[in-house]
């Protein structure tokens, strides 16, 4: 259960086989930093290319595919006072024939006080001045190694995770990846210091992070999605476009947790999910797109 | 300023320019009753054909199209001590692969008690014996005669409104629909006792209701898809398929509201939405599929 | 078998259960013409309102709901010298990024030889000036009255056929549609003299027809998509969003085809239909996108 | 303008920056040999794993980001007498409903008479005994390694090609990639000795293949998305989900062919594919799927 303070010297815009920067065993933390989608780090600095540059991959002793391997978010914190987002929304999430009323794209810094954790345009106009938004940071990008040797691009999610853009990854959620490759190869990045549903200007407020994280291994468990767990809700992810495709991942991989480690059958799960049952929608910017299915762990048996 | 109470003898199985069943006038409210999705009343006896059939449509004096109509649910709730769900999720909702092993549909009953505001199954599994859900009860098919003459099943919504299924239409909010024809003639029916986030077993708790709601007029006001405001949210609708669409209808619709209703600019509200959007997924049951696009009011300017 | 000269005199823009402007018997052929999609004649003359006017409908003694109604399409051809197209592809064809350099939409008007069988632009730029295209022309929007008394939009399409926009409707085609209502209820109109695959400008050739067809009633066969034969194909035409649902639907519907028709099972279609099935894009514009599954007859068993 | 007889010794199950097997100039020819979606050679040998295995990459002296692959099929041609496909139409493919009918799934092999260009089945059905296809072979899955470092499975597509899986790709055709990467790296492989539009069982007929092709590089010329050209027609290539985008990036990518190298404006370009452009429906299985839009070179100015 060793504490591993790691200071990142080398980021990939893949997630992939790369050589791994740090071998760790199960029930380790690892505490370390990664910076902003542009490659930014906590002074300012450019140290590395942009495009959701990944600190990592962590090599996962005994990790194994057909492992499931578990990332519990100890805490993630902003370590600059300084954010950025985009001007507009994305085009893809407004009607086609609204997409030649939109302005100039733009980047818009905020001022990000990480004492009061609040974040405020840096230069608002005098209709959005009064905005005081409450940190509420996450990690964008984050996932395992894929299948095949594959390095996909951290602009993309999948099977392994990946750039799920969904605000619900915050401190006090457990992640938990299908393990494909032999250590697992985590890779973390991407922060944001808030976010809407849905990442529709293709940004959350973009910003380096301090995280410390908790990894578990479970071995010989088989899961086809990423999945969570916070304090009040199970959730499952699906990463796809269209939306529909999306969800469908995301409720059948439910559909198997309720039956697996809850013993309800098909029927008893429909039955249950089909009254109460919540969705987010992650993101509808990248090239997948995320939904979330959500479950009150209240309402289990 | 009259309130009307109306017992409807007549029902239609499509949103469409039929003969009024009556004629009312900006700020009157109207109190009656819905059938359920089967067309079956308070009693237990089935009145008209199934089919999410519609109490009225009522004429609302000095209608026209290029106004918009204002109902605000004032009150509705379940009329009986019973309703029913189907028992599997809807083969669209999960992975094309896995719909094989989906066991056959069935009607799965529910007791309701009116009084304590609980619903429980009728015939639980031990495993799902402990659920006992609150009380949402909310329209799940309401609208407008859409343009052009046209009569549209209650199966399925648009523009104009229908079978949206979004459990967020509950008592206390306004919802507004565009006016394609005089007097708008508004239908209303196909209550739930409650449901979750996208109708995923195709129903709700389906039963029947007593309602209460109040028509404004709001004239020469263009919307172009259906809206509502709660005691927190504005929110718009959007009714489609893929979800990416109904998305693309709700998001620009409201980018419409906040720059009509809210001086905000495509830039100031991108700005604001991008960070603070929350969606909301209505149905991915009907043929079209609906998600909602919402902000919170606090955060206007 | 009487052939019935028959002159409009009212137009429909939504096809539904309307008054029939003539009754014929299993057998008959009509001898008509259709008014344009903005609802003007041979000579010119607006004789009706724009959005793709319906001669008809034609009742069918006889025909129930669970028939299937067969129209020969014998004789189509423009009765007039002009037509006129969009003249800029619908932002909804095109990357959602590319939409904002697209020009002001206008209309263009093209020269229709009828007697050489040619169209030409009317006022073409001189790098189209080589353009002359053969006539193709085909029926736009046609079918039979929907379920449930519905009367639906002449923009879009479904079960019942309508806009389908899908160039194959071409003279000496047999189309079929399940009928829903007594008497089918049929409608025909919205003619182009040609046009591309998918209708991707939101026009064919637009242009008023002559046009004879031969409507015969199947009795007691169910289908539940149109379909069609031509001298070398049978097709099967699937109309919804997004076009992966349209495949869907039509598929399954050549699977039933094959299946009920020609004795080939579910495994036997797969294997013929997998390596020697061809689809065709009807549009990818109106409300519903068209796809169309075509197998050659010379494959059958 | 040299020929290399190249004979693979090793494959590559994604299509990435991998170490080259051989380098070579513009305008070389290679001669060489891809395995089947197994990894089975000519000789009935399994020499990899499955899973569309690469022959390549080939490295392409001189050839930068910014550049252009020009790839032409000379000569691809089955070198063994079988073949197999899948025995049922993907779920995917299906009505959501209608999948749980579909049997089990299954190898089913053909065999290929190369001297007489003809495909049978090897065990047909009576009711399949007839079938006689001819050959037309091509090639399933080809490209270049992909921008950032990545390597993709060969199980999808993207921008840079990959398992399109479009019955398009013959002999006699031109291929044209974007250049991501120094060398271009290209990868070949996955022939199939025919197929349906659509790859609707999820294979054609899965073969291993004879092939020579060209390759030439255009410097300094930008494109998009895969483009290619045949004795009849140029044609641009999408590779997405759902059918909708991927009919986006490929008509779009027509649009800036037309305007860059055959000075039509957006709105000539318009008018032209609107009334003549074809679209064909390469693959609706994979991961990503793939539509095609072509212009017959006839109508070119």
């Amino acid at each position: 259960m060793a504490v591993h303070h790691f200071v990142p010297e080398i980021y990939y815009n893949t997630i992939g086989s790369h050589e791994p920067v740090l071998r760790i065993r199960d029930g380790d933390s690892i505490v370390t930093t990664t910076v902003d989608a542009w490659g930014v780090d906590h002074k300012g600095d450019t140290v590395t290319k942009r495009g959701n540059p990944m600190t990592g991959p962590f090599y996962v002793e005994g990790a194994e595919p057909g492992d499931v391997l578990a990332i519990r978010l100890d805490h993630m914190y902003p370590n600059r006072n300084w954010g950025f987002t985009s001007k507009v929304i994305a085009p893809n999430v407004l009607d086609a024939d609204f997409a030649a009323q939109l302005p100039k794209n733009e980047t818009i810094y905020w001022k990000v006080d990480i004492e009061k954790g609040i974040a405020q345009l840096a230069d608002p106009t005098p209709r959005l001045a009064h905005l005081k938004l409450p940190l509420a940071p996450f990690m964008g990008c984050f996932g395992v190694a894929p299948s095949r040797g594959q390095a996909i691009s951290t602009a993309t999610s999948g099977e392994y995770g990946g750039n799920m853009d969904y605000r619900g990854f915050v401190t006090g959620v457990t992640a938990y990846f299908p393990v494909f490759v032999e250590g697992a190869l985590l890779h973390v990045g991407d922060g944001h210091a808030l976010q809407g549903d849905g990442e529709i200007v293709g940004t959350g407020i973009e910003i380096s992070l301090d995280i410390r994280f908790t990894v578990n291994l479970i071995k010989g468990k088989t899961i086809r999605w990423p999945r969570g767990e916070s304090g009040s809700h199970l959730f499952t992810v699906g990463n796809a476009r269209p939306l529909d495709q999306a969800v469908q991942h995301a409720t059948t991989e439910m559909l198997f947790w309720l039956k697996e480690d809850h013993s309800l059958d098909i029927a008893e799960a429909s039955t249950l999910l089909g009254q109460c049952v919540e969705y987010d929608l992650g993101n509808i910017f990248d090239p997948a797109y995320t939904m979330v299915c959500k479950l009150n762990k209240a309402l289990l048996p």
